[in-house]
């Protein structure tokens, strides 16, 4: 299982706070955690990397892809969006992850608006296991906590997902579908709601799990190696 | 639409402030607020009627069932559950509220253990609308109060539901998918959390909308004459 | 409810065997069949028309949009499926018919590839009720036959449907996901299968009860005014 | 993983066509397609063994059962049924083959009718893949044909399941979901249609690929120890 962690990496630059929590970048912390979790092919790519980080070689090349993205959603090329979603459908697992809800990937495999409410005052989240035998769910316990979050509140303006595993809890009084699961063309989908870039939330060791948890899950059997295409079928000569 | 309020009706008999609350039942409660909202052919049974409250030709002549029960669950007869279950797969609708999670038609009719975490301490329940166009969610806003109620919490072990409308955050700390929507056979299931005994859940207007939102949601085209049978089809002669 | 039948209206122009059958355009009969069945207020608008039929007023004065296309489907601007799809979000039904599998908006809606196998040969079609309790199957039979269509067959590159209503079983040997219903924000949509342009399938009574019955359930309740926002929310102070 | 195949094992003690297809059970027949698929821990009980075949240490050394019946499922004791559901919802998974749809366990995991159109001609029967990706089909064609079977139609009244993996075409003009996935609790459900006792389908190399792919899916991560509990909860004092 060959994983891509993409990173938009802007904040980290800019301010501070973030990169003194994060002073490789969050796509760095979020490859420790998967390699802490036993995911060991693991690489990591920027948006101001070339080819935003995703040529067609890397791109093709990934099984698994997770994405973190928050300010620069709009530098992310069209085409970038279109190629991912394409291999998406094509087989390739996508882990998305907190603003990445708002990527362009994401928007254009969902459909739909993918807005929340949000208030970013570094409240307590505490994330409920709703299907606790899901394999996202293997080893995460009841609930667990992160003293500092940004609160995402509902609605949630995405599909049904075809699998809820988790449920967040904010201090200030919201709730949260914060595990999601979509299956979409040959491939599948998980968002996972924590991480704002201010606060640790990836060096949470229950957050890596789940994470890891979720690349496993949206590893593929088999990714096709072209497009889907509308067929012409002759006539089945047994009948 | 012809409507049944079923209710346990022993709280109200031995508890003076259950009976403080609902001097006439919560039966009358429920049916009081489903005539408030325009739901006008409602009766009202209860278990220590003949027949528990439901011989055949009230079964079989009701579109719509409203399910409330708690302590006295085991006293319900193992063929009226059965019975109850078999008209929601001709077609009737079912509406379930608050500790009918654990009664027996709906045991039944989910095939899970259906129980919850709970806490019966009266802290603030806040009911968020997940699904603001589900037509149960018509006339409700995206959020709202009750300043006591029992405590319900996640994992609810029920199978995941077809359409989920609500999702409630208590101040405890807890969360709970509190209005959930199954098609079973012909018919349609909602269960809805809110609604403990010892607090005036069943007053308040925006719970009331939501049950008769609920119930019309429940309503069937129509009522299948007899048992489902497997079927012994001959040939379609025009192949 | 304000319906608006969208059709591409080329064949009919351009192939005397598809307006041998569909004189006025397909969208016409379409619209005929929705009127047969009670649904009044239908207008109907092509390709050709000034903005592509749907100029906002025409667009925002919908609630319920049926799109027939199928070989200009490229035709059509990305600024108009995307402002379909837009609407659809904020609460707009989408009935799409057999080619607008392969249309812009139904394409962005769904996220998928949308691919099928198909065989154009005029073959017998059985659709089969599979959820005979579904508001789109009222007063539809067990089953129904289209003596020839052309067949599309599994996969169906599509999500999972929310809801599956009608399967289809082609003479050759194939079967195909033929009523496909579908939440995405606040809006529905339903897709249904059948409508080659050279065969005579929107003159079909229970064709166009369908479709009709399409209609009525993806009828919204409320339209949202605007665009869904990314809210920024303050403590709710009551906690 | 530790498999067992529970069969009624009946039809081959009176039936000397199904005792020439089958001359060791159904159940043999069945554990070595699953042995010849790399499931090594596989055992067989029958309904006239001890306890039905499944005393409690057998069952609760179970991690999944497969499940064929047909002509008893009368027989067998509403406290096994009982006791494999209650197992499923701790976790167990549970594969139930063919005729199994109307079983005792199968048909409380439901909590639906179960019913079917049938036709016993032996008929071709192609099956569908329609979820290429799922971990069921893997290995499995876009469609394999089995030449004699019994036709089970729909509309089949279960829940809506979880995942549709096989779509069932029949030469005599019916089709239906043969392969249905369903989480029930902390457990799974796998429904696969084919099998009917007087056809040699457990000897088809794809049927055994699919079963065998069922019971992997099935896998429990964990079976719970105990009963799940409504559980009395304290306040969480980090609040």
């Amino acid at each position: 299982m060959r994983v891509t962690v993409w990173n938009e990496y802007r904040h980290e630059k800019q301010n501070p706070v973030v990169s003194g929590i994060y002073p490789e970048g969050i796509h760095a912390a979020v490859a420790a955690g998967l390699r802490a979790n036993g995911v060991t092919d693991v690489r990591t790519v920027t948006l101001d990397d070339p080819d935003q980080g995703l040529p067609p070689d890397v791109l093709n090349g990934t099984d698994v892809l997770v994405w973190w993205g928050h300010r620069a959603h709009d530098e992310v090329s069209d085409a970038l969006a279109a190629a991912v979603a394409a291999r998406v459908n094509l087989g390739m697992g996508l882990v998305v992850l907190h603003s990445g809800h708002f990527s362009k990937p994401f928007k254009r495999l969902m459909g739909t608006e993918c807005t929340v409410r949000w208030r970013a005052d570094g409240e307590l989240e505490r994330i409920w296991t709703v299907d606790p035998a899901h394999p996202i769910a293997q080893g995460v316990p009841a609930y667990f906590e992160l003293p500092r979050e940004e609160m995402y509140g509902e609605p949630f303006e995405v599909p049904p997902p075809d699998e809820l595993v988790f449920l967040s809890w904010f201090k200030g009084g919201e709730v949260f579908r914060s595990g999601c699961c979509y299956r979409r063309g040959r491939g599948r989908i998980f968002y996972f709601r924590p991480g704002h870039e201010t606060f640790p939330t990836y060096h949470d060791a229950t957050v890596c799990k789940v994470i890891a948890n979720g690349v496993r899950w949206a590893r593929p059997a088999v990714i096709e190696a072209g497009p889907m295409l509308n067929v012409k079928m002759p006539p089945i000569e047994a009948i």
